[in-house]
């Protein structure tokens, strides 16, 4: 039994797989209607993400599937003193696939360790997302017809935007791909991303200030929200979040190609006047949120693609 | 792709259009359980109204349909400063239609502008809630047979209550209704009511403080709560809540076939000795809540009524 | 139309059936995937209590059913002052058959009084569980192989459980059943457990301290969590709370063949490296908390068993 709790836990192959899986829902998704019926997901949510519960309950429903849950953490029975232990060998018995969302980093590992179902960490603390980062490299994927040999730019919050890190992580996983880290000094990205990461895998990265400066060079531009319940005081919070704006006079100054990704929700990082350009990739990433995950429930699931006869993973 | 954000965005036809098939689902309510296999709805409730939402959950589910959604702000995105725009574009790729409840006026026509699913407005704080209107007509029509040539009185707080100004809104559309407003000055009626619907629609009303007197001229009587939430102090609330009751002995000055509505939910204003009277139809009227919401869902999202072989709208 | 309030509400003969259905439903639930097509369970959750929430919605999922509901007061009609009694006739417009948890010991009673559809209580304040009862006497009988000529110690909170008194209501029924109660002073059961159930039926029982002393003379054990709220002060807590631990070590002074139940949430009142014993039963519990809600919603919807061709009430 496979869970998916950390973006790696999937081989450079398996994610691939997941991504074409994904392709093919996507052009065809009356195909996959059925494939999960009778199939109940679960989605523990230890604190609110309307997204990510919704577009998790969006895909099992499109699956034929069914959903349960709670929605935050006074809605369960945390409150009781019961531990991520004992509710992950409760919730076995009532569905067939767990997607959890908790504050504490580990506690979706921890589940995982004691269900007798797929887990699927839908975000732990600031740690990991995974199924963000498969949903960003589908849009890349998707708009740049590959993802190797791709200069990235990530601009905004890099020091707690975990979205960041992961993608980060898988990135280095192709070949000749690039790095500009574009953020204040008091938000750039911690040194273990550059320790653990950038230097074992020979990545070429640069830290720089400017956007504007940046933007002529990306082939990608990924935008994070500056959120506000990350910063120890609020002055640091207004001084910084307004720093790194994108709005259509600056994105002038960007390649005609360059899709402008975010992992949602932004508060004002990109103006309202970037959404009707064709670069911006956002809502496409939240369509592939759906996608990704009907993708995910179903290799976990070990159900069969109709369309090929096989499983994925 | 329509919307119903005001009770008026009908025409006249349209609404009889969905009040015949009402009726028809309220006939055959088994012919259309399946008419929404496969389509979601998404219900957004930006404050928490139980009965709105089960009936709408109860409506999408009654015609083999599926939900998600949330039932507070707190388990919204809007804690994270998400736009109601932005949420709208979201969860149109998560669901076939949304319902909405949002406590500040006008949020659900905005939705309706960025959504590219329909949206249906399940009331916006004091302004509208055309779904309740609809229910109402259907009562009314259902009791009586026809939706002109009526004497209906509304009783209680026609200053805050939505449902009674959208339903005057209505039913001046119908030729030679006739008015009575029974309530305690400070709770009458607001002039642009008067001004903008009446006098321009040349209606017979009016004004008066005796619900005894007013009983016996009657082919309707709208009851409505006087809700805590709209009065600035605790006094004025006290002293008014309880000077617009029905009860069983008031009933005896009304025609026998003079049916009693209410939105529900009543605190007292109602006294539960008037349930067992015929002339109550105010759960009748959650009945026809939820045969209300099947037809808009299904007018809305362009079904085919397999009674009739045609689309409604 | 039958309602369950009260454990006793169904006869021994009647809980019989009840208990028979779960057994084939446990031993063939694929055959029981489709008997609810097109029925709705609301879930009325005055209370949060995701466990038992979540088992009923899984139990009517799996039975082909949806569910609709809220998970606590905060998201209920309740706040805008609205009585359960209407709540129910409310509710009844919209699904089939409730389920309904309350802080307030009768509520569920009331709300049957009122619902044209069948009322299950989840569970009133202090008062009564029933469908915990069902479970562990399901639970008893599988590992046992029968409900009567059996010593069963109950350990904890036997003030305040009220588990553990509807057991014994139901434990009483059978033949020559002895009873253990074993707690502190201050949490021993109530008298009228003594004078209105144990005397009259001339049940043996015994009031004891200590764990270890009674765990050899034990058919079944059943623990139960020390309930912080149930509690006036945190120090007469803490003290208490850890008087009556089940561990391993302790576990070696019981028969080999004696189930350790639990209704679950514990705390800290059985140490984990119990649940790997064979002789512990409570995620079997869990497992047949979904299978005792299938076999009464079956029941009270009065639905044909697929395998019998009968109905079971």
């Amino acid at each position: 039994m496979r869970n998916l709790i950390d973006p790696l836990d999937f081989t450079l192959d398996e994610t691939i797989s997941i991504l074409d899986l994904a392709d093919r829902i996507a052009s065809n998704e009356e195909a996959y209607s059925h494939v999960a019926d009778g199939k109940k997901l679960a989605t523990l949510f230890y604190e609110p993400s309307t997204r990510t519960r919704l577009s998790f309950e969006s895909a099992m429903l499109s699956l034929g599937g069914k959903t349960l849950g709670f929605a935050g953490a006074n809605q369960s029975s945390a409150t009781k003193g019961e531990t991520v232990a004992d509710t992950a060998r409760v919730v076995s018995c009532y569905a067939d696939i767990i997607a959890m969302r908790h504050p504490k980093e580990g506690a979706p590992l921890r589940a995982s360790m004691y269900s007798s179902i797929p887990v699927i960490n839908a975000g732990d603390g600031g740690h990991n997302h995974p199924t963000q980062t498969l949903i960003d490299l589908m849009t890349i994927r998707h708009r740049k017809g590959r993802l190797d040999n791709l200069t990235v730019g990530f601009c905004g919050d890099l020091k707690f935007g975990r979205t960041v890190h992961s993608l980060v992580n898988s990135l280095v996983r192709f070949n000749d791909n690039k790095f500009y880290f574009i953020s204040p000094e008091e938000l750039k990205v911690p040194d273990y991303l550059i320790e653990d990461t950038l230097i074992p895998n020979k990545s070429v990265y640069k830290e720089v200030r400017s956007l504007e400066d940046t933007l002529p060079e990306l082939d990608v531009l990924y935008m994070t929200r500056v959120q506000r319940e990350r910063f120890f005081n609020e002055d640091d919070y207004i001084r910084l979040k307004d720093t790194y704006i994108l709005n259509k006079e600056k994105l002038q100054l960007a390649p005609a190609d360059m899709p402008v990704l975010h992992p949602l929700p932004r508060v004002d990082e990109i103006s309202t006047d970037v959404d009707t350009d064709k670069r911006a990739a956002y809502f496409e990433q939240v369509q592939n949120g759906k996608y990704i995950r009907m993708a995910l429930i179903m290799s976990l699931l070990e159900l069969t693609d109709p369309l090929t006869g096989k499983k994925v993973l």
